[in-house]
């Protein structure tokens, strides 16, 4: 339909934009959307294992670690802006003075689409629980009421991006975007996650497997468009169309 | 993304694809996608219950009653080609014959997308029967061994269309489409159904709030794209785009 | 089975008791049954556009003009009793506080039945809150250690009335109650409702359908009882019962 | 609403409406009700374990028992009128013909209410087959052209009977009927299945904890409806009522 | 798979653990596993309806009440620690500083698993709320910035007990414990529940009727296992295993 | 608990063991558990698109390749027993016939545990007709008077193993198995599928990935156990044990 020419992903720590979504930012970026990355926290509690065994870490510095990595891995995707709420982790501090400040990058940023975590995940309930804020902060940033005379928000798709372990989060893609061509890009700022490298090979491999599966529903064995890499998202609300 | 065609509505009774689908048949033929219509049946036992309470009606009345309702209602909506199997009412005959014909249709059409009934309908087992017999056909024209040398079938989209009485058949729209510019074209449609007079105004009902909930999905309150009529369908399979 | 003779209806913002149950509030206040509504907000930031949208509009006049729709609407359907909470909107504030006013509210009453939103909401995350915040405060009721010597509560059946989107909702009526002799008391709330014009005769259509699922399910095409209009509600708890 | 006269149940196996619905079909008979069981099969392969055990046993030996068992249970619990279809179990034949069978027995019935099997049951596919013949032949009965002039079928609720191991069928019970009055009856039809005695007290204890479940949803610790055996069931289609 | 040497039970009010796991913990006592008990609450505003109804009692009377009779109970059961964290109920107080203590205890047990409420319980909130905080907890105590230093928890599975009316909680048991050798403890803590002597014959018929569903599932009528107890209970994460 | 001895495996076409389950055959083979492939038909229509797109290709012959491809596959996980019911596929004719043959083997085989589909494939309804299929045959195998004297079946568990694009399936693990040791013969046998080359590197990444799984579930980031290739599987039956 129209042009989309903005976007908002909302993670809950540091590093979910990139596994998650990194191509569809990427790719969108490549088009001219501008694309706002909120990491809510920096995962330095709960994400960041390998730090943590290094000798003498503290808070502060596995905090600056993950934020070099996450603007490391933005700048590979050619994000256009990544900000840090710094609201703590495991759990995230999700309160009223955190959902004001989102609510104010929402209406700044007036994204087409929302990217976010699935709406179930019983291993990381920080995940959840940015589903459910994010939920809470599009309907304030729609209310006429809320700071009058501000532009209110329409009613962007709000899509969720593809959880670890996705069976086990009630998660199923409707959408598979192909993000070959900025494949590079997506594979370079996985790997400036230096504390995760147990998942770079991870999420190559769902890339591929998602392109698989694009193939499979643009086509099949009749041919469907080619397609290498890939990624999968649920959407919460419905489409409107002009044509099936 | 490409170009669509071809679209095929496999209709469990002759008038279902009236209600459920006339305005994205309407509108798609319109803009010179070729939609082929096919009744399984007329509805003649259990959708006619006006004409069977005339006195001396027989079958074959019911019948010839029931596809000149039908096919005054396919002109109406522009359809380019409809086609009656006549395999019976409550229940439908969906056994191996009736498999192949509607295999052989499918290959013959080779539609970019079909629409078909819901998953579930415990009031009428013939329209959950044909959701699950348009998977088989759909599997079946896909298959390379099928009829050697036919163009096999691709990875259609399989739309289903809306249900009476949604909330009870497991039905969730993810899909809305404005169907205002052909919104005239449904309703002579729908009222070329003489014998089911009592849901002309409960399918215009549908069609305005469907329009409401596209209104609703497009931009809310700060906005949205017009529309007053709309029809709701849900997706089998995930789309695949280039762009979210 | 025994006489009812009080109802509760907790409504997340002060026009939804108007356009989900005002049917079931004016026909059972025909009968004698006491309904109070109670409206945790006046839905002032949230579902006020067309008011905000007006020049120097300010909080607190939101506020009274919604009260004031809401107080004529309540007497357009014969409410004994309406109660404002103005606990703010989008979000509600639903803490400790709320809740033990609730609590007193639903002692007072003795509510023989209750009514609320659905469990999901994804549009509207006031409803979905309201949901559970309805659970909590009838489990609060029912302690014979919250203020003891009180009258505990019972165990009242709450039914959810109807969201707008209902498939959006996972929402699944399974009671339609016929509000054919009390509709004309219905428009009149309805049309208390300035601010929100665009929803009336969308709420009439729902209410003309939900007469034809009455229809359907009270005896279908061989003569169920007559019925144009009613309301469709999801119990949340069984039913006791003498007689299927 | 109006008074129930005649009801149908519709049993895979013979001794299924005994364990299942046993006080159900005891407590109607007593109240004028007249209810017709109809036994597809003897379960004379599948549940009869037991009497296969004895030496020399052949099928026709245990059909003509668990027949002898299914009459005296039948007759324990007053049952109007039972029928046994021997249409073989493990599996069920219900094809064409036997569908014809039970539509003819439906019309004569004319039941204002059915009970059946769930509609999930990997252990039992009987059961769950059972569950989609009576939805099918439901849909035929209500059809004017199926045999025209027989008095069609209106629109009956039809009630899902309790399974063994509940949680594993997807079943989820929204009524509960008070079958203490009756309840010495339903052991004694339970008594008569000597094939099966280790499921006497499994389904005594059955009905004491559905009582307990009476009480709770009746009035809970506030001094609920006293109720010592009760039997739970779940509703396919959605009561029309006059009063919540 | 390596021998447990620990397991943790988080209990909303304080007679839940007899209910719902007694055999459980007895048997694995029994078996030199240490087994602490975390009872959130004393139930003493929402389960102690009996003590209310005394004379002059009070809360601090109640809260000793129910103590005395859970740390019977746990003595009958032979657990090794049980803890009261009396944070009230009805509602619980599950906030910041509860959940920091419940993730020192887990941090200290150790546990190879955990047994908690179900998912989902609208009659009691406490107990589904309980379900999410065992989650939070859970994943807190994972986190390697948690406490920096401690040990960090690993991967123990987390068990839903069975709650009350199982099919109403969206509940579903995957495996079943043999409790027969410790039933003489579990029915003697379950006298120790002085108050809720209602319960005592309803968990014995649940304890019999498992049994069934044990032998059923571990042979059926070839010949399964004997067992005349049994608890069944829910997993939230997948087994790893080295054969199936 | 007691030693597995046999295992039974049933493949709607010849290839899906080997994606599916090929691990779970080679591991438990080597570890003396004699495993039984029923192969229901060759996948010849709808799974030999490689094929069909030769020149001249008869359908004999492509039973005929994969046969051989199927034997060489089973021969390098080292099955003891593989066996070819062709009886046709898309659609698979699944009729009483073929039913009686699978209960002969059923019977024959005893096994302590089958493996098969998942029980919805909207792509590929034999899938899901399978698993249907298997249902009814292990209720038959159990049923004492299907061929009186046999020696019936106990109560093996059922598990639905990985279906391509698991998250479209309802298709959730719940048990994940360490393949690591028989790997290669895993891949190699892979490699027997000369018709499938597509897949080869898809279902390394898959084996891959639930390796990942294995580990986070079996300890997480404070040291699970090494695995580096692993399957998932979905159980129907609950599980019967001794301690949790």
């Amino acid at each position: 339909m129209s042009a989309n020419t903005t976007a908002l992903v909302i993670s809950a720590h540091s590093a979910d934009f990139v596994w998650r979504c990194g191509g569809a930012i990427a790719l969108h970026q490549e088009r001219g959307i501008d694309v706002t990355v909120v990491c809510l926290s920096y995962g330095e509690r709960g994400e960041s294992a390998k730090l943590w065994k290094q000798e003498g870490m503290s808070l502060a510095a596995v905090k600056a670690a993950r934020r070099d990595e996450a603007e490391n891995a933005a700048a590979a995707l050619g994000v256009s802006d990544i900000q840090f709420f710094d609201v703590g982790d495991y759990p995230l501090d999700l309160g009223r003075e955190t959902q004001d400040r989102m609510v104010d990058v929402i209406r700044k940023v007036q994204p087409q689409f929302m990217l976010t975590h699935s709406q179930w995940d019983p291993y990381n309930t920080d995940h959840m629980n940015t589903m459910r804020f994010a939920l809470d902060c599009r309907m304030i940033a729609q209310a006429w009421g809320h700071n009058p005379g501000e532009k209110v928000l329409g009613a962007p798709q709000l899509y969720l991006f593809e959880p670890h372990q996705t069976e086990q989060m009630q998660w199923k893609p409707d959408t598979f975007l192909d993000i070959t061509p900025v494949w590079d890009k997506k594979r370079a700022a996985i790997e400036c996650m230096q504390g995760q490298e147990h998942l770079w090979d991870y999420y190559t491999n769902v890339a591929q497997n998602r392109g698989n599966h694009f193939r499979r529903n643009s086509g099949g064995q009749s041919g469907g468009r080619d397609c290498r890499y890939a990624e999968g998202f649920q959407s919460v609300f419905p489409r409107t169309v002009d044509q099936l």
